[in-house]
Parts: C-alpha cells; sequence; structure tokens
C-alpha cells in the first residue's frame, strides 16, 4: 500500500525542519520531500500543521508492569521490592502479562512511541501482545540467574528466540536478556554468552544501575559490573546496557570499543533515586545513548516525549551547563540513538529507505505558538497527547488519535480486571 | 449561580481521594461530599470517571514573554540574555504584551492553572488580559532599580495597585516587583519598602537563583541576598521568593522567621542550568514552597503539572532519597502551598469555604489505568493535556477541553501576528 503524508514540518535526520512530503511504499519510506514521479498514493494523510517525527524508541522497559502502575511509590528501594514488588509479581499470571503488555502498548503507540525493548517473563505473552498490535519490539526473557529457574529461564529464551526472531514481518527481534551482573553469576552470564553465539544474537542486561550495586561489585569481584561483563564476555555479544548510572572513565572507555549501546532511563533513574548518568560524557565518547522508559512502577509512564524533555533538562542542571544536552540531541536519543541501541539499522530516521514508523503531532495547542523553533517545541514544551497519527511499518495505527486496528476500550476493562484479580489473589 | 460537580474522585486536603459531590455558590465551594439539604443546582457538572482537585496555582512566571517560547534555546545565560532576549524585549510593544499574556493565559486555563503570580513591564496589558480572560492574577511591575527608568517603574506600579489592586471581583491583587538584589541597589529597594508600607502591598522578587549572584552579593555587600533583603527591610513587606537556588542554613531560618514564601521553579532552573533549590531543607524548616514555571522563554511551557512532576523527581535524584518530595507534597506545592506563596488565604483547596477554582481531569486515557493511587497517577503519569473542565471563581471557564468565553483561535492567530511583527521590528 502507498501512503502520501503531504505538507508536513518534518525533522530531517540532520536537525532541520522542513516542510515536506513523505511517500510510503508498503513499510518503506521513498521519499521525502517532493512526491517522486509516478507515485500513486492509495491513502493521503493531510501534514498541515503537523509537526512529523520518527517514532519514538523505548530503549528499555518492561511493559507487563504497567498493570503495577501507582501500586506502590515513593518507598524506599529495597522496601518496594520486597514488600510490595515482588509479592505481587509472583503472583502474576499469563493473562497479567498479557494485558499489562496490551495497556502499556496502547498507552506507547497513542504517545508515539513505534519501537520498544522488553525484559520480562512469560515473554511469549508479551510477543503476542506485539503482534496483536504491530508495535515493533525487541524482546529478550528477563533471567535471574541466581534463581532456581535461571537455567529454565535460559531454555525459555531460547524458545522465545525460535519461535518469534524475526516474527510478525520482521517487527519481532528477539535478545538474551540475563538480568543483572548482581544476579546473574558469572558461571551463568558465560553459559548465556555461548547461547547467544550459538543463536546469534545480542543481549540486554541492567548494568551500574545503583551505587550500592557497583561497590558490591567491586568487594565480591575486584571488577565494576562494566569489566566484569567484559571478562565473561558479555560485551563482546553486541549489549543493550539499561541505565549504567555510576560508570569511571575506564568503563566508558571498554563501552566505547565494545560499541555497548546505553539505554538512558531518566524517569526512572529520577523516581527511585538512583543517580545520575554521565550522558554527555557518554555522548562526547562516542557511546550510542538511547532513551528508555523502564518499567511504569518506577517511572510511572510510558511516556517517551517526557524521557526526552527529562533528558535535555537533567543533565543541564546536573552538570550546571545549559548545552548539556540540546533539544535535538534529545530527540535523536529518543529516536535514532534509541534504534540502533536496540539493534535496529533502518530504523528511528524520517529518510528514504528507513521503516516507515513516522508520528505527526498537532500543533494547534497553545503550547506550541509562537513557533520560533519546531524542534524546541517538541522537546521542551509539547507533551505526547498531541500525537495524532502514528505509522508503525507503513501502517496506520492512530489516526486523529483513534486506535484504527486496536479496540482501546477493551484493553483497559481487562487490564483492570487482571488488576482487580491479581489485588484479590 | 449554583454548580453542583457530581460523583467527582476529589482529592481532599488531607491527600486521600473521595468519591464526592462538589457544592459551588457563586465564588465559593458550599460542601464537598453529600449534596447539602435545600442546594438547587443551575448547572450539573458529571464528575464520573474525573479527577477533581484544586486549581494550580503559578506562583512565578512572566507571562508576556510567552510570545519568545523557542524563540532561543540552548545557550548560556548571559549570551542568551545579552544577545537574545534583552534586545527583543526592548522592541516590545503594548499589544506584544498583552497577546503574549493572552496567549499564556490560555495555555495555563487549558492546563488547569487557575492563579498566577506575574512580574513584567506595561502591566496595565496583564491586567487587562486577565480581566479579558477572568483568571485570578496576582501582578507586579517588575522593576530595574539601576536602570534610568528605575523610580518611573515604581510610580507605575503604584499605579497598577490603585488601577488594578482587587480588580475583577477581587480575582486580581497587586505587589510591588523589583526585580532582584543585583538589579535593585540597597537605597532602591528601601524605597519600595516604604512604598509598599504606604500601600500595605506585599512584595515579589527573584532572590538567590544563580551562584554567581550570590557570589556578587557577597563581595559587594558582605551578605547573601537573603541576609540583605532583611537588612533593608524588605522580608518584613511579606514576600513571595522566586527561585531560592542557592541558600544557607542561615538564609532558611531568616525566611522561616519572616515567613517568606518561595516560588520553586525546578523547569526553569534545570533549563537555565542554575542549580538545585534545597526544597526538601525548606519544606522541614516549615517555609511554604509553591512552584512557578518561569516564563515560556525559560521553560518553554507553563505546564503546571510538569513541575509538580518534575518537583517530585528532581529532588528524589538530587538528595538520593526516594522519598524527598513524595507525590501529593507535589501536589500540595502546585495548589495549597502556591496559593499561600502568592497571599491568598482561601484558595487552593477543594474545602469548603474556600474559592471554586476546580479543576477536572480526564481518567480515561491508557496512562490512567490501572488506579491503585489517584495522586500517584496525577503527579507522575498523566500530563496536563488529560485538563476536561476548569473553573475559576466558580465561573466555568473550561469544558470538554474547550473555552466557554474566550477565542482561542483568536488568541493564536494574534500572538503569531504579534510575534512575526516583532521579529520584523
Amino acid at each position: 500500500m502507498n501512503i502520501l503524508i503531504k505538507d508536513a514540518k518534518v525533522i530531517l535526520p540532520e536537525g532541520i525542519v522542513k516542510e515536506a512530503n513523505i511517500a510510503i511504499k508498503d513499510n518503506m519510506i521513498v521519499a521525502v520531500g517532493e512526491v517522486p514521479e509516478g507515485f500513486v498514493a492509495d491513502k493521503i494523510i493531510n501534514g498541515k500543521d503537523k509537526l512529523a517525527t520518527a517514532g519514538f524508541v523505548n530503549a528499555h522497559t518492561h511493559v507487563s508492569m504497567t498493570l503495577l502502575r501507582s501500586y506502590a511509590d515513593d518507598m524506599q528501594l529495597m522496601d518496594w521490592l520486597e514488600n510490595k514488588i515482588w509479592p505481587i509479581e509472583a503472583k502474576m499470571k499469563k493473562e497479567d502479562i498479557y494485558w499489562g503488555a496490551m495497556l502499556g502498548i496502547a498507552e506507547m503507540l497513542k504517545g508515539g512511541t513505534t519501537t520498544f525493548a522488553d525484559m520480562y517473563g512469560d515473554m511469549e505473552q508479551v510477543a503476542q501482545a506485539c503482534i496483536d498490535t504491530d508495535i515493533r519490539a525487541v524482546l529478550s526473557r528477563g533471567m535471574i540467574g541466581a534463581a532456581p529457574n535461571g537455567m529454565q529461564a535460559l531454555e525459555e529464551n531460547k524458545e522465545l528466540f525460535r519461535d518469534f526472531n524475526n516474527a510478525n514481518n520482521g517487527k519481532i527481534t528477539v535478545m538474551f536478556g540475563p538480568h543483572a551482573p548482581y544476579t546473574c553469576p558469572p558461571d551463568f552470564l558465560r553459559k548465556v554468552v555461548a547461547v547467544s553465539e550459538e543463536y546469534n544474537a545480542e543481549i540486554h542486561i541492567h548494568l551500574a544501575e545503583t551505587k550500592g550495586e557497583v561497590e558490591n561489585c567491586l568487594k565480591d569481584y575486584g571488577k565494576t559490573p562494566i569489566a566484569l561483563m567484559e571478562e565473561v564476555g558479555i560485551l563482546s555479544r553486541g549489549v543493550l546496557a539499561a541505565h549504567c548510572v555510576y560508570l569511571t572513565d575506564e568503563d566508558i572507555a571498554l563501552m566505547k570499543k565494545y560499541n555497548v549501546r546505553v539505554a538512558h532511563n531518566p524517569g526512572s533513574n529520577m523516581k527511585l533515586a538512583s543517580g545520575v548518568a554521565p550522558v554527555p560524557k557518554l555522548l562526547k565518547a562516542g557511546v550510542c545513548v538511547g532513551l528508555g522508559t523502564d518499567g511504569a512502577s518506577s517511572n510511572n509512564n510510558l511516556d517517551m516525549l517526557e524521557e526526552i524533555n527529562l533528558a535535555t533538562l537533567l543533565h543541564k542542571v546536573h552538570n550546571l551547563d545549559p548545552l548539556a544536552v540540546p533539544a535535538f540531541k534529545g530527540v535523536q536519543m529518543g529516536t535514532e540513538y534509541g534504534a540502533k541501541a536496540v539493534g535496529l539499522k533502518d530504523v528511528g530516521l524520517i529518510k528514504e529507505g528507513y521503516k516507515a514508523d513516522v508520528v505527526l503531532f498537532d500543533l494547534n495547542e497553545p503550547q506550541c505558538y509562537p513557533r520560533h523553533d519546531l524542534i524546541s517545541l517538541l522537546a521542551y514544551s509539547m507533551n505526547s497527547s498531541m500525537v495524532n497519527t502514528v505509522l508503525v511499518d507503513g501502517k496506520v495505527v492512530l489516526e486523529n488519535k483513534q486506535f484504527t486496528t486496536i479496540d482501546e476500550e477493551k484493553i483497559k476493562y481487562e487490564a483492570n480486571r487482571c488488576t482487580m484479580n491479581l489485588l484479590n489473589r
């Protein structure tokens, strides 16, 4: 199917905004600018007074935790985990995982997120939700190597790969998901490395999220988490590393050497009071930094435009440098860099030859006036409720703020029902 | 006129949420809970599936600067001021001030802000915009004491007081607005103190916003800005102090002693990389801390729910304490405390005897599911575009996201026209 988005204000790869047409053939952008000769559109979308950006890439989340949104807030980390999150997670069943994922995906699509990288249990349920919503996703089975079911989880990650890697017309890819160095002993991680080699798959892992974690790692292994990951062979496998809050200069050099890609989660790091990741330093060193929301119980939404905004603001004040992360850099982290971070090569830009993941924002709210600089408006002034139209892989999934294919009311109803059952279990 | 808001989920003063009716007689809340016997509503608003909160109080802004939104971002402070903001401000005419204010007020009302405290020039234009929109406001004429027009500005602030204090059925009050210690020499400030005594008016001033400002103050006067303000008599006058980023423990003790109220501006302080105000310390000391957006050229919106969210997140990560500013404290800062900060006694709570400034949020977006904790949802998950209905002083100004009295399209058109003229001037 051919789609033509006419006369939109398009954020181009180099960071300028130009009024242009976007021509889409099947799942691909075939032209940005003039309509190509001979291009006949089956559908025309009016882009007038709309800002077009590549779909956001949520580079790190646990989407099924959307069921736990606002369940436990304003607590100390271990109190929160031990007394609230882990006990309720232990009671979650397959249908909770599925409807939690459906709720989170609905929220992401409505807010302009067209790709997400996820790590959780019962991932075939999440994969099914991705297929049912047609969102692009990079899935991994979260594995606690130290738990009794560690090896079983590795088997499940293998099965996930066999069943879903490259599924739904290539919109799903699968990584291996060892949770973190503090939950996965080196021996387990070496097994994951071997399996990931066998499957030619990459690895999604939490690294250096809290100060205590890094201190314990130094005490237990005499190495930082990053250095330990080099030793066990994880870094050689292609890594999407979530958080990376506490890093030494040597860590950053290693990350650059192995092309480790970071999923920075400013909202979660702020809310859980983990700390501030050295993002300007990482960017300066040439490390790829995407953005993630983390799960909805530590954020508490899956709003990527908010993460872009937080990333631009947080590093300015933390480094006392108003140029630390400029507006366009934030947008790149939420789109182009995020796509690279999750291992996708032709996603994250509005550019000929890229997948047609496109978001159109309404520009008619007072917050969008006057329009001295549209990228500035997007990063600093607008919010995700201004998303009007969303295309994933060339398919219009949201039009005039309404889903074209999925039943939002049913999703909210079922997610609510699952939540009530979960609380009463 | 009697208005009944039926069956809303109401955030009560003590921080619990209860399904209740809100009965409004003229400009006053007369009951929260059961409908009072004999109360006959002229208008009923269905509050089902809506969250009711007191209207937000934007305790510090420069609303006419909304015309400069996205005009100059990602710059060093002095470069920004000297090469961009001051030159264009010098070209602003009365109609720019008026339409800039109208645009900002439209944005504020749509986002649930029902009161704002402003400081700028040509304030009679801002006052007129307040009258034309029926928003509640606390206005002050910004005065640069060191400028050639310092004394004239003081005369204009007097005139503003005489013309507009208690105007528009009491919805406008007037303060005196000496800009800051670094722009107003002690002699000028003493004159302001004398005038504010004569007029029995309070004072709105920027204090201790940047590190350099405090260092210069110590160098020039041997005192911190707060201590200097005590010496010249400002603190005795009742003070709304914007920013207060750099404070000593002695400063905080002085602020408590004189009941100085703070307008904390997390978004602006982050974007301009000013620093992080010691908000948990101020709250612990019993200092009243409200929230403000600052002007739209340093934020870049007038979105108070975003400021609530930023206030809760920023102080958690800055203090590495996930309990630093909990969700409800953030909401209080945006409502109750803000009202106290700007000197209003019966504003900022949904409570019998309080002014009927009420906001209803739609709860039907995916971000609002599930609903374990509605205050948590408001502070951490929702956004200002979910505002459905807004009452100011008992008058419905926004209903189903549409203005009932003001012409939003005209405002955007005129603000744009003024901006174009300003750029070509």
